[in-house]
């Protein structure tokens, strides 16, 4: 029956905490956590990680003034004022100011319009001010030189605002990991086309794209690929060209006759591991290939999501110094049994009612071909290597899914 | 002295939570909270919400396919097929199949690998499989005109995938509320110019914008306005001519000489609040204006932080009928006194340090006047009205800051 009839099994499958460190640190060794910069307008940093430490080139505020709407005045004009016996200032020896307003010299004080009043020719003050009293001297905010964003911090609105008033039009920031994304098998066709027979749409892309970006990773799509292991061998070279940090290869992990990429990894370069103890995802792979990672990501959506939520969402955090933390924890009742293989770390979707702390959640039945069982999930049960059953009406933790 | 040196007062401070009832009921009834849409490509609505539902225009998958690999078969074929007596199938009667690969009429079933073996001329069944067993059904994961997204839901990146998968192109999504921001104030420039004498760098727009835009709002902001009310007037005037769901005015409804926006409000409309009971952000004000809402926010930096938080987040959130929670709520102890003003809401920004419910949790000092006070926050301690002093070692409960 030749080669098409050739069947491959799974190596041994590792438990995912290891999987995912070995990937993690094959991708540290490999340069593709190590920190690359670029400089770009503050106002498109919005989100961005500061590569370096940005600091005041210009004090902000940048001279003195109002803090208070009211008079500024000569501080020294006003010793002794009160309100039994107020100080007349006239026209020239006092400034109207609002909030925000300058305070030229010699004017180094101000009286709150509360405190003031008009007479003929001038004022009254009813209370003497000390000198810089409501007065914003320059720097208040930021003095000239000071640490604006830290390096590693992330430009904030306020972040990006407190750039501008002190005079930082451009700063450096983290540059964005770039990831090619492959989509592999013949039976796919991008959305749009009428499908002719035996065609599917490839939206996989699609789920890659949206969390890698969001995430703080730029996307490439390559075009589809069909399961030929020449055409695969050749995109994968292809990649190898440029300059990604890290090569993702969607299906041709599982172990059918048009799943090359286990193949094609060990003749190139390296399969670090082929299969991984979870479920959704176990046909996950990773292999270095001249000195750059291949990430073989599963074929059916949830399997490919658990994939990018345990890989790649980590490679990412790791890369930008975020914490990896998890999403909002919510306890509630289980409404009906789980059963779980022993030895493989499972994600169960499930939908949470009612309050957290009181909640009740429902695991959602289908399979991981359904993408449809993700949308109406609002969390995650994920249980562990050694669990291989929780019973009805337990109590027990969940993680929110984001709400985006 | 003239009209220059007129000074006016706030009215009375409204409580928090009334003034933003108002505010909101106020929106709602000028029509800037109802329902608008438009249709886009649905690669482009992600993150967005749907204003209709979108339901599933072909079933997906289209037609049966593999759930594993093995070969497509006729079921009746393998009747009675066991390990101790396999059924022998020729070529033409079997196909190799791998998962998501097509099953074409007549197959009905796959066997999978594990249970099959080549033979010289073609395979042996170990096991009977019964029609449609490890097939996807055409429509298994959405059937033709099934909800794919409800109305009200937020495009997902799966939710994008499944919309591609079910024939959905183009998909109807709310339309983004467009909010003009109007900064005041003679001092003002925009950034990147050289600081003449006296100048500041207009940057509350880029705060007003980088948020308002995250919440899924549209932003305009106007050429700064110098403080002189005919030029204020001329600038409200003109965005009356446009179709703005909310007109922002910065600054200038504080109670100083060059805070015209209470007068013109009320000259040209309806004031409906000026000064809220908060802190910061205090001079917040509300009006109505030829049918149009009209809201002044603070010119500090802290305070007009706070004023977005508590009154146009509420709106967009109320808009895409988002629920207005709260963000992660962090226990801890009180390191420092905090004092508060009786019948004001205050928000101190504070440092939190330490795990959640064993946190060290510190207030930053600093006036409302200083943004670098709200970068080097991790949280907000929201105090009350009716509280005025919380001691130091007291426990409580923080909201973190979005780490963004």
């Amino acid at each position: 029956m030749g080669g098409a009839m050739v069947r491959k099994r799974y190596l041994d499958l590792l438990p995912l905490d290891e999987a995912r460190a070995r990937f993690l640190a094959a991708c540290g060794e490999l340069g593709a956590l190590s920190p690359r910069e670029e400089e770009v307008d503050v106002r498109d940093a919005l989100g961005r990680a500061a590569s370096r430490e940005v600091r005041a080139r210009i004090p902000a505020p940048p001279a003195p003034c109002a803090a208070m709407d009211g008079y500024a005045v000569k501080s020294a004009d006003t010793f002794g004022a009160k309100p039994s016996s107020p100080v007349i200032l006239e026209e020239g020896d006092f400034l109207p100011v609002d909030t925000g307003n300058p305070i030229p010299p010699p004017f180094d004080a101000v009286v709150p319009v509360e405190e003031a009043g008009e007479v003929p020719g001038g004022i009254e003050v009813r209370r003497a001010v000390a000198p810089g009293q409501h007065v914003r001297a320059a720097g208040e905010d930021f003095p000239e030189g000071v640490t604006v964003v830290a390096a590693g911090g992330i430009f904030t609105p306020e972040a990006v605002a407190a750039c501008l008033a002190t005079g930082n039009e451009t700063v450096w920031v983290k540059r964005r990991p770039e990831l090619l994304f492959i989509p592999t098998g013949s039976e796919l066709v991008p959305p749009g086309a009428p499908l002719r027979e035996g065609e599917v749409y490839e939206t996989n892309s699609v789920i890659f794209r949206g969390y890698v970006e969001r995430w703080g990773g730029e996307v490439e799509v390559h075009p589809i690929v069909p399961d030929e292991p020449g055409l695969l061998e050749r995109a994968l070279r292809g990649a190898l060209q440029e300059d990604y940090d890290l090569i993702c290869i969607s299906a041709g992990s599982s172990k059918g006759r048009g799943d090359h990429t286990p193949e094609l990894l060990s003749r190139l370069g390296e399969l670090v591991f082929h299969g991984v103890a979870m479920a959704p995802g176990k046909p996950t792979l990773f292999g270095v290939v001249e000195g750059r990672p291949v990430l073989g990501l599963p074929g059916y959506p949830v399997s490919l999501w658990v994939a990018l939520m345990q890989f790649v969402y980590p490679l990412l955090a790791e890369y930008y110094g975020v914490s990896l933390g998890r999403g909002e924890r919510v306890e509630g009742v289980l409404t009906r049994r789980v059963r779980s293989a022993l030895g493989t770390r499972e994600f169960v979707r499930v939908r949470i009612e009612g309050d957290a702390g009181d909640a009740r959640i429902t695991p959602l039945p289908g399979g991981s071909s359904r993408l449809s069982t993700l949308i109406s999930a609002d969390g995650i049960l994920e249980v562990p290597e050694e669990v291989e059953f929780i019973p009805k009406g337990e109590r027990i933790e969940v993680e929110r899914l984001p709400s985006w």
